[in-house]
């Protein structure tokens, strides 16, 4: 005889099972969404590549648009986990810093996504077109930005705001530099670092 | 009696008219390029917005690769008219670098096409796919970071590459900070170039 819990059992696995193809759909869609943008993703698409059915995934995101949030948010967490999370483990200012260019560097240089850094991948794609995606991506790029100003302010920079705008499109200009295989701008933007904080 | 030259003169008039059909297309295609990024145009859909037979674009340009090329190429054309040209004008060194800077700051502010920066918005969705459209965009920019470079030593700047790729980074921001209707970044990038050439 069934116990009495077991429908609830089987609703939790179930949730766990949806939790965890959700995660692998978002690995995916990030990869995609990094080489491709964020319109290059589709829920049709992200089914056949990973060989589960559409309603499948339909069910897991809804839209073509929340599917689009939810791989940006993917993307936020994975880039917190590999840049933020260690740098933020440095003292503040010149220190964390550094550490911030550095890991933010190695992010796009190994690459952790094969496109490169995903914001700069998709900003320009949707920065002429408003909406809930544009909305997510311009938060996140604005609490980067908003950091490296806090650490620039913390390492005595007298016009942080002004700093941190360079230092960010500096960096965004590596990121495009790596895609077409000029390595020296790594260089470069070491070295802008160095004259912003000295 | 038809004289022995009205085939030529009939040509001529098809040349004619197939160059202007060609101009007219490719005006469109800027705009959309500029906006939705080179991958957004296909024969097909430039057919449907312009109202023209889909055959007649196939023959003007014959793939949808040939068609983005010739894009880019107008798109440059449009730039240098709008930029370069009066730049140009300017004696070499600082005052040509304010010009060229002022120039480029009305060409994304105005902007001259509707989705801001032609180059960043299909360098992003380029760079990680080699072949001639990427091949085309590089050029152009490369040429762009090359002028930016020649006038900041010009202007007698001891690391004017640095320099220029300094520079150039901050327009590209300002570009995507604008399209977000961030109108501060003119400012800023204002102040970048005044830092860069005392």
């Amino acid at each position: 005889m069934a116990p009495v819990s077991e429908p609830a059992v089987i609703s939790d696995g179930r949730l766990l099972r949806g939790a965890k193809s959700r995660r692998a759909i978002l690995r995916h869609a990030v990869d995609v969404a990094s080489l491709e943008g964020l319109n290059g993703l589709s829920i049709g698409r992200l089914a056949t590549d990973l060989g589960v059915s559409k309603s499948n995934v339909q069910t897991l995101f809804g839209t073509k648009e929340n599917l689009q949030v939810a791989t940006a948010e993917f993307a936020r967490e994975a880039f917190v986990d590999a840049v933020l999370g260690p740098a933020l483990a440095e003292p503040p200012g010149a220190p964390r810093l550094r550490a911030l260019v550095d890991r933010w560097l190695d992010y796009v240089a190994t690459p952790l996504f094969p496109g490169g850094c995903f914001w700069a991948a998709n900003m320009p794609d949707f920065d002429s077109r408003p909406g809930p995606v544009r909305d997510t991506l311009v938060r996140h790029q604005r609490a980067w930005r908003d950091l490296l100003a806090a650490e620039l302010r913390n390492a005595g920079h007298p016009d942080a705001d002004l700093a941190a705008f360079q230092l960010d499109a500096v960096l965004t200009a590596t990121n495009t530099a790596l895609r077409l295989g000029d390595e020296e701008a790594v260089t470069k933007a070491r070295r802008v670092m160095t004259q912003l904080v000295q």
